[in-house]
């Protein structure tokens, strides 16, 4: 693939060093990876060397997907101009959108990222509620603007970290492993979890609404990517929606890192909670690498922003190549039915990572909604202690088995899975043996389990690029794996 | 140009209102242009009808030029990752942008749009001087995140406009037509003026120095453009920033719209004011079209920035498509000597709208720098009331006759031009020549000049579509004109 670089490496890490800010910091510090090359759920670096991407949530569909770039060269080669104009792919994006949402939710606004996103929606909040006070959840993280990391303790908790302003209140994050309630320690039941961490956002919303200005929004990923892939227990965004909603204010969710179907069952991580935003927001894999993102509302709270008489102008907002290669990315989502996948492929991943945690101590949870898996790693299940040195290895041996993960939490111990979608139950295979070969080397902790099934696990075929024999084969080779 | 849409007109514009918030508007908004096509200086309805675009200047290299989107689509079908891989687009890039730079602004940051690329530049200043006050220029427009609402009186003066912040301090704007210090009335000096101007800021840092927090930075773009397209007075943004260096702060220089050789003189706007910013920032032209923007600061404000030991990530910023795209955007600027010609085709709109002054009355003042024109209109001289109503007729008229022009301002009455940089003389002609005959509708204010003089202009040719004998002709059909 050296054709594919214009330079050697050495002379790019020179360049880079020398006009890119340091506070962008490269993936493997001390021996970055060059990638030259995307091909579906792999990357290439320099010299050819193929990597099973596992992280890489923005080539949704898979690097490079044909049709995403014939979207985008044809659109690119028509014309790209504003929204201040009609055109056609911005309104069948919208449409398209829309009709994967619960009603209310109809009205879109257009941006380029995420963080984009996010500042809109807490400017239609603040338009709408004429309100003040903004409950995020701790961990969070909702963009690298000014006005979002005054709502991200991601960020904020770091030492050097910016203050927190007086008008951000943080709750909890609804972590039964790690968190303030945990399962088992505090109840056996998740619906009482739900409620316990729910009931801390009522208690804000007490003494928010108490002091001046009142409750504006409630903004939370439906399930939290940076804050260590936490899935909340049953019941909590219902509930803290409904206390959101009694002080007036509005509920945001954040499905820039969720959405588009990588839980597998709903094309929106908020359906697995069973319960409707006021303002939703996507972006990362909308335009599978793409700059391109999108608030969606209601009809109301549009009103309240346009009844302002100021109007809302993002230049490259909604541009036609931007809603083409979005529109794209839906067709491919719906063509190679990748929610059905994300929920299979997720499902497989998921209960191997389990497998795992039977014959490794140093796994302490794991937990996951489809193609969106995290492996929490403990040195003492018992106390619970971050393996934060050892998720670190992890990572890195991982790296030179050709396996890109990372890892995340507040402790950085847990790895995450966030894959294409067009990842496939061998990709999972591979990834999961690998780490098991991984962990061994960690230590002799190899823990046989009383329970041992016998499981040659053979699943069901649809369009991905693998045959029954072969899932066979690749079950067989794994042999006895532990439930 | 029918084939080019997948609806018909009246759909779009249905879907539109029914999908779209309604904040976003419409150019035109009671007929709607559907723009299905763009061709360099060209665009096209889905009736075909052409549009000369004399605003567009985000289509810098004009519409859909094929080597932009060779490039984009060649990257986009290798690979599309974010930044923390290395990439040589990125680098290359970087390298280049700050070669057009003075020394010692070299450390680039990677961002999706000119409002995030303001946004970091802000952060940079909050981190790098631990300072708090930041001074803007009246009818500023920074961008539509909220953190640039808070630094733009563009949003800020309008009725139900948001509150602006204790911290932000607003100067005038350094026009010298419509401003508080006027050419001629205050001064015949333009030297003076923009000492007068300048003080202002001086006043601003000894009055912020003695409250709480200091001075931290002065924002202004180069050649203010929402605000109505103004020309600051030679020695004002040096003396200006002086002022602010002394007090501590730093200066940011937002080319967002007027950067990229669009002056024709110099590649940056900052340049003709012989100022050396602390940070600039650059959007629209970079991508020409695609979202990609950057801020370029000197090594020591990017390390204070990365001592915080926070990590800047943006998904998209830097990812080798956009970064392949503007390097494909500076290769045309340099092969098809783009500022050579904003410069000749500039100083030729500016002479002949110059002329149209001295022929109407309506016109108050024409100004301008290359490709960056600005025709203010008033009812009245001597009081210089400006003629917003008939501004907007003016507008109508030239779309009617296939010509692209808005206005602006804070009376919304300066035309303004801002075309692809591959505006030919011959468009300009066309340009000048219709707004004449639209000005003539408007009354029988012709106003004979003294001095008139025959002028037959020939402009050396270039690589533009035009041949001397096209030129002599367009000019021989304009006859006389008056200077």
């Amino acid at each position: 693939m050296a054709y594919l670089q214009s330079m050697p490496k050495c002379e790019t890490i020179e360049k880079r060093e020398k006009y890119i800010g340091a506070a962008c910091q490269l993936f493997f510090r001390s021996s970055p990876l060059k990638i030259v090359r995307g091909i579906a759920q792999f990357m290439y670096d320099e010299t050819g060397e193929r990597y099973l991407d596992c992280i890489n949530n923005v080539a949704h569909v898979g690097h490079c997907h044909p049709h995403v770039v014939e979207a985008g060269r044809n659109q690119m080669s028509l014309i790209s101009t504003n929204n201040r104009y009609l055109h056609d792919e911005i309104v069948v994006l919208a449409e398209r959108l829309v009709n994967t949402l619960p009603a209310p939710l109809s009205v879109c606004f257009f941006v380029n990222s995420g963080s984009e996103a996010n500042d809109l929606a807490l400017r239609l909040a603040r338009v709408h509620t004429k309100k003040k006070h903004v409950i995020t959840l701790d961990h969070a993280y909702h963009g690298h603007l000014t006005s979002m990391i005054d709502v991200s303790p991601y960020k904020l908790n770091l030492p050097g970290g910016p203050e927190k302003p007086e008008w951000v209140h943080v709750a909890s994050v609804p972590d039964v492993y790690r968190g303030k309630y945990q399962y088992t320690r505090d109840s056996n039941c998740e619906e009482e979890l739900g409620r316990l961490y729910a009931d801390e956002i009522g208690k804000i919303c007490n003494e928010a609404s108490q002091e001046n200005g009142g409750i504006c929004a409630f903004i939370a990923e439906s399930l939290q990517s940076c804050g260590g892939q936490i899935i909340p227990p049953d019941g909590y965004l219902k509930r803290a929606y409904e206390y959101i909603r009694e002080a007036g204010g509005v509920c945001i969710a954040d499905e820039v890192q969720v959405g588009f179907g990588r839980v597998g069952s709903h094309m929106w991580a908020f359906e697995t909670q069973d319960v409707i935003p006021d303002i939703v927001t996507m972006g990362k894999p909308m335009g599978n690498g793409h700059p391109v993102a999108a608030v969606i509302t209601t009809p109301e709270i549009a009103r309240s922003f346009a009844d302002t008489g100021i109007e809302y102008f993002n230049t490259y907002g909604g541009n036609p190549v931007s809603c083409a290669i979005a529109n794209a990315v839906l067709d491919v989502i719906e063509e190679e039915r990748l929610m059905e996948r994300a929920n299979r492929v997720g499902n497989h991943l998921l209960s191997r990572c389990e497998g795992l945690k039977h014959k490794h101590r140093l796994i302490g949870d794991v937990r996951g909604r489809g193609l969106f898996v995290g492996v929490e790693l403990v040195t003492d299940r018992e106390t619970r202690t971050p393996a934060t040195v050892e998720a670190k290895h992890v990572v890195n041996r991982m790296r030179e088995e050709k396996i890109l993960i990372s890892r995340d939490g507040p402790d950085s111990n847990v790895l995450k899975f966030k894959p294409p979608m067009v990842f496939t139950t061998q990709d999972a295979d591979r990834l999961v043996d690998t780490l098991d070969r991984v962990l061994l080397e960690l230590g002799g902790d190899w823990m046989p389990m009383p329970n041992l099934k016998l499981e040659v696990r053979v699943t069901p075929i649809s369009n991905e690029v693998e045959t029954s024999e072969a899932v066979i084969q690749s079950s067989m080779k794994q042999g006895v794996k532990a439930m």
